[in-house]
């Protein structure tokens, strides 16, 4: 049966259809370093809907499953390859077919890497504002797979509140276009939210057509050091309770020196917590001096404030490094949960408390004024006793979480990683239903199965 | 069955059933003039979740149809009572569970109406954003159902964007619980959104957690009275390209007529259209003088602005009567058509064509930011003919804004009234889809059958 469908994707798809193992491996796997990963049957390297419809309907007619993959920067295991699967690339549609200045939307093909549009919207003074810290190597068909975040959804919103309509294309081969490019539109069930954050689990997304905003005119950025992780986050609790910066970012200590080591910007290394703030818009310097009495009346040590943007840029551009600096220290498992806001101090006194009992260093950044943390475990990779209690620490952060009346994950996805937590957080009845839903768009079961709830 | 079926909701909650035509006509409709309306075989007042669970079990038993109605505000006959019906009303379930400042979360049950919680929430510094025209008199549960709009949704979002997580009851009497509070959330499908706009097509909502947020400091008002209707939405193509009012709001001749009829206002009578505009947060001043500017060269003929909170209130007053007055005017049948913000030059050009074409008076009001209209046809309801050409008339403006890449509805709903123009707008795979969606929740077809897609 399998090599059957083989033989039709090669008919039908030729050279895009890739079966070497020697080949396949590198489409395999995501950025997560602990999820499992399979072995396809092929590999589709799709450059078109009509190739996405063609793969579908090949892999419902011989009922084998199929994965969807972006630009593979997914961090838990959500576009790894499953056993005996199609791996459905949509790398190569990376066209940005549209920017409409007039109605500040693009229409892009998944494949296009979210940086790109938002330079080809800089050359209209506008940008999209998802920023994922992937942003230079993650799709947009990916950022929509997980609904992404990134620093200014504290002021914009995470990708969901970008996206206008999307075109799906569902597993019969069926191709289906969802929303408007309206401001409001109450019209029908909302398929265009559905698919967003669904993992891949429900149809494949060929194009979006998503809002743009203008670029603002004025930015702030403010760094301020603190004595304590708590009081950092207790600033950040009152900050936003009086203001809406455009991005908030914490660093914890070890976060601090792996950026120090890594990038040699000389970050206060004596401090235990920096936040990286951004004000924008017409009233920044308005909000920018709130941030800085704020941080100041926490007991920031110090607090720093440029209103030049490339400086600001440079100063934000640390906490960019935090994933890789992070990374170059030991294998790491990543986190990222969400908590209120009002609950950080109580979140990041559990993950010390986890820290301790696990005997497990802890790099803890993350987007403080969301409440989406992500608290990263460095491990010895050859230690297997090491590997273990990162793995119960990991469960443990989740679980501070959930009690806290926290998320599994803030913006990173489920994948496999973390399945096995989403019955924690929701019902039996609730997910009974997500799978009902589901069977709505994939009644054969085979969109990315066995991942996401 | 029907009797049976009454026999059973009369057994498990008594008094709470009502059977008598004479006392169940009342709950029988909303505010739509045109749309059909049944008879129901019972009102069920519901005053807590159990009987809600309890309803529903019903229903389901004896495969009797439940049409769920909050305060009876709508606009597109989706609460109308269709034929046999149970009228489920949660109107009793009114109340506010918890305000909590910290978490800045308000839990109300759905009877809730909308200007009670910004009462409850102002207590407290904070707002509930969402405020559509019928604040006073609609609840958040209708609010949740339609996916509510109002007039600061250019700025803060509709009521989709407001609502943290759910609690709703299945047709088969299982309590889900949806969504989290914290700002980001991506572990498993979005059920919140799915539920939002769904027109209790899909399951009942008993609980809502909603987002509060400070309240502004600063708030100005705006008033410019425009020669044409053209150069007022230009003048809000070129506004919302500059700045972000937190309303923007139109009004033409015939609007401002009925207005001053009905409050004595005195608005300038000459005028062929008046922008009624606020700006807010820290950076309002300074915004405001932006849509001054923009105003004055789109050619207003007076530019009033003031930053006296009440005084604005009571200039933004005239705007909330724009319905009650046309509705005093003659019958009157409301549209809710949303068009991209840049074509609404033409959309107020195609209304003025439609009206002249069938020879009805349309007075158009809207949210104009958003793109989001309310043309609005008065007819004498006694003249048969007037009536037809009345209905024509909507179709044509519903279709124009179709043709302009808009949508049916902005805010409003589909209901019964706008179902004929669904199809207009989806093709037969995206509605086949929603029906299949609707079947996840609703395998026997129970809920407000044949209303919403």
């Amino acid at each position: 049966m399998s090599t059957a469908a083989t033989t039709e994707l090669e008919r039908l798809l030729g050279t895009k259809v890739l079966t070497d193992p020697d080949r396949t491996g590198s489409w395999s796997r995501d950025q997560s370093p602990l999820a499992d990963v399979g072995t396809p049957l092929a590999v589709v390297r799709a450059t078109s809907t009509d190739d996405v419809v063609a793969t579908l309907r090949v892999a419902t007619s011989f009922g084998v499953p199929v994965v969807t993959r972006g630009a593979g920067s997914g961090l838990a295991g959500g576009a790894n390859a499953s056993d005996g699967c199609i791996l459905l690339s949509v790398e190569g549609m990376d066209e940005i077919v549209e920017i409409d200045p007039a109605r500040r939307t693009a229409t892009v093909q998944p494949g296009v890497i979210n940086s790109a549009l938002g330079r080809a919207a800089a050359e209209h003074g506008l940008r999209y504002t998802p920023d994922p810290g992937s942003r230079d190597i993650s799709s947009i068909g990916g950022n929509i797979a997980t609904n992404a975040g990134g620093m200014t959804c504290c002021k914009y919103g995470v990708t969901a509140d970008h996206v206008a309509s999307l075109v799906a294309v569902l597993p019969d081969g069926t191709v289906v276009r969802t929303g408007a490019t309206t401001r409001k539109n109450v019209t029908g069930l909302d398929l265009t939210r559905l698919l967003i954050g669904s993992e891949g689990t429900l149809a494949v997304v060929v194009e979006a057509t998503v809002w743009l905003k203008p670029v603002s005119e004025h930015e702030s950025t403010i760094v301020a050091m603190f004595p304590t992780v708590d009081a950092a986050v207790q600033a950040v609790v009152a900050t936003t309770a009086r203001t809406t910066p455009s991005a908030m970012e914490l660093m914890d200590r070890t976060t601090i020196a792996a950026v120090n080591a890594l990038t040699g910007m000389g970050i206060d290394a004596e401090a235990e917590a920096v936040l990286l703030i951004t004000c924008d818009g017409p009233a920044a310097a308005t909000e920018a001096v709130v941030c800085e009495e704020v941080a100041s009346a926490h007991g920031a040590t110090e607090v720093f404030r440029t209103d030049d943007r490339d400086e600001g840029a440079e100063l934000m551009n640390a906490r960019r490094m935090a994933l890789p600096a992070l990374e170059k220290q030991g294998s790491i498992l990543l986190d990222d949960v969400g908590v209120p806001v009002g609950l950080l101090p109580d979140m990041v006194a559990a993950i010390a408390k986890v820290s301790a009992e696990h005997d497990v260093v802890v790099g803890t950044f993350g987007h403080a004024a969301d409440g989406n943390l992500h608290p990263t475990i460095i491990f010895d990779p050859a230690d297997d006793a090491a590997r273990q209690r990162a793995r119960e620490a990991f469960a443990d952060i989740v679980r501070a979480a959930l009690a806290l009346g926290g998320t599994v994950s803030g913006e990173h996805g489920i994948g496999s990683l973390k399945l096995p937590f989403v019955t924690e957080m929701y019902g039996a009845a609730e997910i009974a239903l997500m799978h009902r839903v589901k069977a709505a768009f994939d009644p054969d079961g085979i969109m990315n199965p066995g991942r996401g709830y």
